[in-house]
């Protein structure tokens, strides 16, 4: 292998073009892309552009057996994410995945069990881990210092978007091109987040909203109540058709509570603040001799290191990992997580009863199969409308 | 009729003490306090104290019937504010009754058709009804200018109580004494401040935790989930078991959005913001030709008149509304709506499933009564532990 990772990527999208652009820019220096994969010949332009020399291809598979490539990266459309996956790896090609990991658990169940027989590398785009803000706080968390978790609340509801969004790709919005709306298109990186904070719940009621805001088949309004093995409870609230929308995080430890928010309405500055108690809440409410007593403490601003690296950080990490074996920002592996609260969340929505995680991923699979057939959603495609990115994922 | 109304207040507990105070202060000035009924003649020497002259007496039926009184005012256990109003009316008297209206709708309800009989106030001490911020925040909504409501979220956490709190009276957070927990005691004013801002929801999936962070048998700890016949949903989250706790209120409008919170983590002071938005958001939605773009608008905050008079507010206005015909604060008939709202959050919790509202009024008191009937729950009670009620209703 030469001092850069050579990097392939399939699908020149959105995302495959944010990443072109990236390393077009110089921000990817141990990585070189040499090949890229599309089945529209029209998207190849774009990358001769922005790197001379590249090559293009017609199918993934061709790319995959190039001898070009030492990696891939998976930008299709989601469905295709695990299959790809696991066809680049067996073709001998580490694998960074767009998110989410797959549509539904058990694709990526089985591709998982496929990478444990491999020595390459599955690594998933979970880039809102390098925000200093999440990264502080699952320190904090994991130090332990602060006793369990009682409570989360994540209102996550700045995913705005327009009609003519889900317009702009016939794909889009569909059960059968993309398996979902916002908890499989926007929401991946706070569902991934949030399982990284606070654990996976066993226990998901979820109400999930199709078309409610928007002429698509698939929600874009949902609501979730989690509970978890400690008795703590969760609520994530997400939707495309909020404007302005909230992004509030306050997670309740037994001895601190953490908050995550704009620093005032006005602002659009985040930042992390933790209320530190004294003591044990729980010892507090057992021994105070006061009924209306309350434990002390105070808030603080919690200081991080700034880094926010956001797409670049974790591929410039998967580089590192695969040219001297340092981490990952996140594992493939554990990209099942979030995937597997938000196939819970449409199965308690669709069933109309809280459901037990891990859930049943056959029937799960079924119940998506009846929306994909049960489809009679007629789109209104104008392909062509696109906008700037660069702030949006 | 004078030119002050005659009350008498019937329970010299903690808020019974606490509006003699007010009148002893000189607070309600349109107001005498002739007469104070308790079973507990240990209680007297307080209001004699107090209110020199004032009139005890052991039953409520015999202060009724005193001719001392032009009005009573309802302060002992929640299930005896129904049959006391209505005994009260009866003798002539208008009515003043303690939050909650009752503990199951039912009861309320035949209060109501009996107050439609009378020609005496029926008023209900929904103080937090005079804090500026909530008036102002409904009359923004019932002003129709910013659209229909599409979300609310209010994670209303600091009612913080000890274990201490519950152990000072042998009637607390027992099903067959209090008939509930955080929902009848803490959050009435919530739950009424809620269904007065954003209308009654017509169904509703809650959770709620009995004895979760204390050693009570009724709930400490509530998430409610609920629709409204628009198609709008909400969340309130509440609990007595955190420390510190939020009190955040956000309703997203089409065309704009309220937020009700605390001015920064470090302050105790609470403010209202609007984002008044350009236009319709669902307009926007539909028509825009951009994918990412987003409806103009700011964050301004929202000048109030500044007054917040809570219960001796809700106390003058009763005197005015009998002596001038001036208006209450609260109806006590609207006093079922937040009783609704919790009576049917219990029945959801108990039932594991949706309910719709109004709820199946028989069916929730059997469900009462069985969790009374089940009681094993023995209380270590310590009577005499009062703190500093002040700041805490």
């Amino acid at each position: 292998m030469s001092n850069k990772l050579r990097l392939g990527i399939v699908g020149v999208g959105n995302m495959g073009r944010s990443h072109i652009n990236s390393c077009a820019e110089g921000r990817l220096p141990e990585i070189e892309i040499t090949a890229v994969a599309d089945i529209d010949e029209s998207k190849f332009a774009y990358a001769r552009e922005k790197i001379p020399g590249v090559k293009c291809f017609n199918t993934a598979t061709e790319m995959f057996r190039s001898g070009l490539c030492d990696a891939a990266l998976i930008a299709t459309p989601h469905y295709f994410h695990p299959p790809m996956a696991e066809e680049a790896m067996r073709a001998g090609l580490h694998v960074m995945s767009e998110k989410p990991a797959g549509v539904y658990t058990k694709a990526v169940r089985e591709l998982i069990e496929y990478t444990e027989t491999s020595d390459k590398t599955y690594a998933i785009m979970f880039n809102q881990r390098t925000n200093c803000l999440y990264r502080k706080m699952k320190e904090i968390i994991d130090s332990g210092k602060y006793g369990q978790m009682k409570r989360v609340s994540w209102i996550i509801t700045d995913w705005f978007r327009t009609q003519q969004y889900y317009n702009s790709g016939s794909w889009r919005a569909t059960w059968a091109g993309e398996g979902g709306g916002v908890m499989l298109n926007q929401c991946p990186h706070q569902l991934d987040l949030w399982q990284w904070l606070c654990g996976m719940p066993v226990k998901v009621r979820a109400f999930c909203h199709e078309g409610k805001w928007h002429d698509i088949e698939v929600e874009d309004d949902v609501t979730i109540y989690a509970e978890y093995a400690n008795g703590a409870t969760g609520t994530f609230i997400t939707t495309t058709g909020d404007c302005p929308g909230s992004n509030r995080l306050e997670i309740t430890l037994d001895r601190a509570k953490l908050l995550c928010d704009f620093i005032n309405p006005y602002s659009t500055e985040q930042k992390l603040w933790i209320y530190e108690l004294e003591g044990s809440t729980q010892e507090f409410i057992n021994d105070s001799s006061e009924g209306f007593a309350r434990l002390k403490g105070e808030w603080k601003e919690v200081e991080t290191d700034g880094k926010n690296e956001q797409h670049v950080g974790v591929l410039n990490a998967f580089a590192a990992h695969i040219l001297r074996g340092e981490p990952l920002v996140a594992e493939g592996r554990e990209g099942i997580n979030g995937l597997m609260i938000s196939n819970a969340a449409f199965l308690s929505s669709w069933l109309g009863e809280t459901v037990s995680l891990p859930i049943d991923e056959d029937l799960f699979l079924r119940k998506l199969q009846e929306k994909i057939n049960g489809s009679t959603h007629k789109k209104v495609v104008n392909e062509h409308v696109e906008g700037d990115m660069s702030s949006t994922f």
